[in-house]
C-alpha cells in the first residue's frame, strides 16, 4: 500500500471485474486505523492516565476527535475542562501520524468512570431496556429542549449536499468516508471532518468547535452524509443543534429524540427533495 | 408512531418539500430500540447475572444478536457454550417484543471479563496504537489463515445483491436498514438479516448459525449491504468466512486484514461490476 493523501487514502492493486472483463486495476480506499484516548486527572501533579476508548478511525484531527468524544459522553463541558492535549505514541506512515492522543484534564476535574460506562455496564444495576424506550435512555442529561427559532430557507437547504461534495474532493475518491458539517441558517459553510465511522466524523466536527469555545453550537445547522441514528442525535443535541439535516434516511428513535428535544430533523436531503420528520417551523418555503 | 409490520417500521407524519412545494404526508423509518445484552454464569446454582452491553438494534432476532455478540467477543466459541438464552423485560408496543435478552453460558464456562475491554480500557496496560496497525490488534487469536479453496463465478457473484434486494421488500421501503446474507458458492441464498447498525446485521446472522451448529462457515460467502470496516471483516473472520463481497467501498485495514487472513475481499459490487481487493482465486472467471 502507498499512502497518496497525507493520511487520507490509499491505493491499493485490485482485480477488476466489469460486464465478464477481468482487468488489473488499481484503486483509493480511505485509511482506518485505531486511536486510543487516554485521559489524564488528578491533583498536584499526582495524575493518573487512563486509556478509555480504542475507536477505529481515519487518521487526521485526532485532537478533534478525542476532544469531541470526551464532550459527547459528558466527561468535559467546555474547552477550560481541558488543560492540554498532546498526540504521542510513534510516527506511523509517511504523514507521521501517531495512533494515541492523551487529554490532561484540568486540575480539579475528576474523571467520572460511571459515565463511561454507558455502553457497557459491568454492574447488575442497569435495567434501561425494560423501560419505554427513551424515557430510559439517559438522552438530556436534564437539559431542556431546544428552542431556537432561527430558520433556513428550502432553497438554501437542497444546496447543502452539493456544497460538502465539492469539499469532499479528495475523500470522495474512495466513496467510503462519511461527512459531518456545520453550516450557518444562512447556508454557509463553517466546518467539515470526514471520517470511516460517522460517529467519528461527527466527534471530529463538535470537538473542533469545542476547542474553539463555540459550544452550544445554536444557530447552527448539521448536515450529515449518511443515515440519522439515535446516537448522532444524541450527539447533536449535546452539542446544541437545532436543526438536522441527513443525506440518508432517520431511524425511529432519531425521530422520537428530535420531537421531543426540541430538534428539526431533515432526512432524505437529495436533489430538489427532503423530508422533515419534527419540527418543521425551522425550514421556511418562501419561495 | 404507529407500528404496521411486525416490528420493523414505523409509520411518522413528515413534512415534505419537493422541488419547493411543501405538503404533509407519511413516512416509514426503520425501528431502532436499545437491547441489553446480559451474562449469566457460574456453578452450582450460584449464578452471577452481569449486563454486559446495550446495543441500539431494530427489535427481531435478538437472540441471535445476543449469541452472535458473544461470539464476536469471543465469549462462546459454539453452540454448546450457551445452555439457555432467554428475552426478559416487559413487552413493548404492538408487537410485543423485549428489550433485553439473557444468556446463560454452560456449567464451567466463566465469563472473561478482560476480553470485553477490547473497546472499553479501564487499565493502563493497554499500548495497542503504539504500534504498526494490524500487529497490534488481536484479529486472530492465533487463529490461522483461511485457506479454502472453492470459488464463485464472476458471473453468480454480480448477482447476488438483486437476490438480496428481493427478499428485502419490506425493509426496503425505509432505506434505512443494513443488510447480511450468507450464500453458498453456488449464489444461494441462505440466511438473510437486517437492522439500522450494521454490526448487528452482522451478529444477528452469525448468531443464527452459531445456534444451528453451523459454524465455522466455510464454503460460505457474506454479503454485507453497505462499507466493509475492519470490525466487519474481523466478524467474518472469527466465523470462518473466506469470501466477503460488499456493495460499497472498503477501508485501508479491512483489506489488510483480508489479505493477511486468507479472505477473498470484494468492494463496489453494482451492476455489471465490482473489485477484487484480495485473494481473487475464489472468484472464477469462466464465462
Amino acid at each position: 500500500m502507498v499512502t497518496v493523501a497525507e493520511m487520507d487514502l490509499r491505493i491499493v492493486p485490485i482485480t477488476r471485474v466489469t460486464a465478464g472483463v477481468v482487468s488489473q486495476a488499481t484503486d483509493a480506499v480511505a485509511v482506518e486505523e485505531p486511536l486510543e484516548i487516554r485521559v489524564a486527572y488528578g491533583r498536584d501533579q499526582a495524575h493518573v492516565v487512563r486509556p478509555i476508548s480504542i475507536t477505529m478511525r481515519t487518521p487526521g484531527h485526532d485532537v478533534e476527535l478525542a476532544a469531541g468524544f470526551l464532550f459527547a459522553e459528558g466527561i468535559v463541558t467546555d474547552e477550560t475542562d481541558i488543560s492540554a492535549v498532546r498526540e504521542c505514541g510513534p510516527k506511523l506512515g509517511p504523514s507521521g501520524h501517531r495512533n494515541v492522543v492523551s487529554v490532561t484534564l484540568r486540575e480539579g476535574l475528576d474523571l467520572d468512570i460511571s459515565r463511561l460506562e454507558r455502553h457497557f455496564y459491568t454492574t447488575s444495576s442497569c435495567g434501561v431496556c425494560g423501560k419505554a424506550s427513551l424515557d430510559a435512555l439517559d438522552v438530556s442529561a436534564g437539559r431542556p429542549a431546544l428552542t431556537i427559532r432561527s430558520a433556513i430557507s428550502a432553497r438554501e437547504l437542497l444546496r447543502l449536499p452539493e456544497r460538502v461534495r465539492q469539499e469532499q474532493a479528495v475523500f470522495g475518491r474512495t466513496g467510503g468516508i462519511h461527512a459531518a458539517a456545520i453550516f450557518t441558517m444562512a447556508g454557509e459553510l463553517l466546518c467539515l471532518r470526514e471520517d470511516v465511522g460517522r460517529h467519528n466524523a461527527l466527534d471530529k466536527l463538535v470537538g473542533a468547535q469545542l476547542l474553539q469555545g463555540d459550544i452550544p453550537l445554536s444557530d447552527r445547522l448539521l448536515l450529515l452524509s449518511g443515515r440519522a441514528s439515535f446516537e448522532l442525535l444524541q450527539k447533536a443535541f449535546m452539542a446544541g443543534i437545532a436543526v438536522v439535516a441527513a443525506v440518508g434516511a432517520p431511524s425511529s428513535l432519531a425521530v422520537e429524540l428530535a420531537e421531543r428535544f426540541g430538534i428539526t430533523l431533515i432526512g432524505w436531503l437529495r436533489g430538489e427533495r427532503c423530508s422533515i420528520y419534527s419540527h418543521p417551523d425551522r425550514v421556511c418555503h418562501s419561495v
